[in-house]
């Protein structure tokens, strides 16, 4: 057994020592952002030139550093990483996080045994590895962070992911859309901590609630199979597997020196493990915001709001298609929507349904359709783009206005599409899906998109007994 | 026979007459559309109340026009429609571009009876109908818009929308991706132009190279399936049917009187025609964009450029699903790249190969490779979002020059996939992809997007002859 006690000193570390802080270099950022990040503990900068960083005082070697260190980040290179590693054991160090690269991923034989001497050494001393390759940990709780614009707060998102890019845009994509995290580790070639110490430490964290992860490949199936499994069990576990072609396997070798496994495989083990397999990165986040933020659907009778015309079309192709129906509005509920209107015009309601009446009318006679009993969920298509005229800006805002008052008074779930295509109405688009992101909302970037996340939040059922996600 | 001369007249009218201009109406917006599309001929508003408009004299009624007039367009209540008509027979004009909604698409009695006559009044007198309940028509060559910010150059696409929204949405969303239109409608209920009168129409026009088509319903199963393979005969014609499913069609019927028809026999319909089907509207731009902007690939064998780590792994999973072939870069061609860095490294270069070397360096190590005989085409995944830290603001700018300077020297396709999922970093984005887009590169959201529309475009084969596409 591996000491997950020491992973846990890497996600709440007293004190972290950054080697490697030349002039414009990594090591310099890995300072900024725990400082960004907001820190508590100290903070060892290290270089063989001393000096400053960021105001700190730079140690020109760890041995310089009186006080025990809990965290490493090395940001040397690869050659010299044998050494550091020895240092550290030395020093009682917990674990070491190597952003370094030029090991088993380059595919050469010097990389290779590179690693393979740097794992004998930690794991002779009890030393934690994480990477290298990679970018390492965010834990939002104790101010660790790599970069400096992830958000401060933490939330219930475990993020366990293979690739450091991944991992940048997987935090900011699901940061955007109101997702927080509760630990994240971008662990690269896992020559040491990989995905399965990942799952079983955060099968017993109680900040986590759901868990997100990229695996590229498993050195060790069976250790894999008995942590997911077990994870599973507990929590709600969404896995994006890369390199499931040949190709993409060949990349992912040469990424992190993985193997990749054989797409019949992985997907027979996610199945059998309980895990819900995504396809895209922008499918894991969609995930996320599903699992923290939609109510849960007694069924599938969508009450569709917005649009309009050719959009309200196109969308409820898509509904239909992801596996929920529209049902018409029966007499009696048209009658009492009819009813808020200023004269009978005749009007056929159909839905979907417009809302483009005053902002009362339309919260009056969207309300009345989402809680007629034969509709189990609402979803809201905001649409940009299509209005010829500039009076449409005020009408998504009307339109947001509606919904969240609505979502506010009725229990059932509601769900929102903003189409996001045309850059030149970004900024109004970003502001407009951040209003419905603070008010905890999921919003999906099409109805496809939408459809496809609620249809598996509801095959995979409701929470089981013992997770902490809760039903919003 | 139907008057398609009457047709020319709609998309290049001497003179246009706006009824129904009131305060704060569609008619001012329309007038102020003709204007800022350079429109060069007369413009008459017209309003009972007399009056100006955008410095334009506002006539009383259509009668006090003394010069002849070509295009009306109709901003005025449904009820008050047929009279105009018949002020239209009387003054002989061409055409009448209906805005007016209110008719058929009400399903109710009232309405279907005002659309009968309006019909039976305009045939009877050879006026041809467009809509009602649409938008009209847009034609930068002849400064006919209905909007003020579509592009006033024109171009090789020829678009026929049922939906005024879609159609709105569709000239956006193509023109920031270097598309630009030869003649646009928007044709809302086809009571009497409708999309095969159309086909007939583009067929002939000398300026439409492309056709893409979004259709709620057909009317008149027999001369559609005739119109439609005459055209697809001569030109690539791209189709998005909308009300594919039992739901949608019902939404489709309340918004244009729509008989959608059976997703089955609009699938054989469309295949027999010679047609490509696609399923969103994003996807019908990614045609547009792929007709009009990609060199002919020989074959399927992808060079990948840019990416690194993760993003890779992803791209190359999705490029492989997509039905490309990544083929490993053979020794010689992997010796002659490396030839240019200062030490052999003994770095082992893969596909997708990263470009994080310098500018120099990165060009000529790309162009070797996409040289090499066993490449057909070279895919650039531009991603945002992945990197930790500012210096990567620079590389996607250095990485843009790199590939538009292989584009300009090598004759092989290249396509350029930029992922702009992150708001934060979009205008940064919306400069770089402008870039690509005007050096003439075919730009996608994803490489799934890329990888599906260059498949679609290989299976519909080389220009036919005949065909005004170039391939450029």
């Amino acid at each position: 057994m591996k000491h997950l006690g020491h992973l846990r000193s890497a996600f709440a570390p007293d004190s972290v020592a950054v080697v490697g802080v030349g002039p414009i270099t990594a090591g310099r950022f890995y300072v900024e952002s725990l400082i960004a990040a907001g820190f508590k503990g100290t903070i060892y900068p290290i270089h063989p030139n001393g000096g400053s960083v960021s105001g700190l005082r730079i140690y020109r070697n760890l041995r310089d550093v009186v006080g025990p260190v809990d965290l490493v980040i090395s940001c040397i290179p690869a050659r010299s990483v044998p050494g550091l590693i020895r240092e550290c054991a030395a020093k009682h160090v917990k674990a070491v996080s190597m952003f370094t690269s030029g090991f088993s991923e380059t595919g050469s034989q010097v990389g290779r045994e590179l690693e393979e001497e740097i794992v004998r050494i930690a794991q002779g001393a009890g030393v934690r590895l994480i990477g290298p390759n990679c970018m390492g940990i965010y834990c939002p709780t104790n101010g660790v962070s790599f970069v400096s614009d992830f958000p401060r707060e933490s939330g219930g998102v475990g993020l366990v992911c293979q690739s450091g890019g991944n991992t940048i845009y997987l935090v900011r994509l699901g940061a955007e859309r109101g997702i927080r995290f509760s630990k994240v580790i971008s662990y690269g070639n896992a020559c040491d901590v990989d995905e399965s110490d990942m799952f079983e430490y955060l099968t017993e964290d109680s900040e986590t609630e759901v868990v997100a992860a990229y695996i590229e490949g498993v050195k060790d199936g069976e250790h894999f199979q008995q942590a997911l499994s077990r994870l599973a069990a507990r929590k709600p576990v969404i896995v994006l597997k890369g390199g499931v072609t040949r190709e993409g396997a060949r990349t992912a070798a040469s990424h992190t020196s993985s193997l990749a496994g054989s797409e019949q495989v992985w997907g027979a083990l996610l199945d059998q493990a309980g895990a819900i397999r995504v396809n895209t990165l922008c499918e894991l986040v969609d995930m996320m915001v599903t699992f923290q933020f939609l109510r849960w659907p007694r069924g599938r009778r969508v009450a569709m709001v917005g649009g309009g015309g050719g959009a309200s079309v196109v969308a409820t192709d898509a509904c239909a298609l992801g596996g929920f129906s529209l049902p018409a509005i029966p007499g009696h509920v048209s009658k009492e929507m009819r009813s808020v209107l200023d004269s009978d015009t005749g009007l056929i309601l159909t839905n979907p349904i417009e809302l483009n009446m005053s902002p009362e009318v339309s919260y009056k006679m969207a309300k009345t359709m989402l809680e007629y009993e034969g509709f189990d969920l609402m979803l809201a298509n905001c649409v940009f783009g299509q209005a010829p005229w500039p009076y449409y800006d005020t009408w998504v805002d009307m339109f947001c206005d509606t919904v969240l008052k609505i979502y506010a008074e009725v229990s059932k779930p509601v769900a929102v599409v903003t189409v996001s295509d045309l850059i030149d109405q970004e900024r109004h688009f970003a502001a407009l899906r951040r209003r419905y992101v603070e008010a905890g909302l999921p919003v999906y970037d099409s109805m496809s998109d939408a459809c496809l996340a609620i249809d598996r939040r509801m095959r995979y059922g409701e929470p089981r007994s013992g997770s902490k996600v809760l039903n919003k």
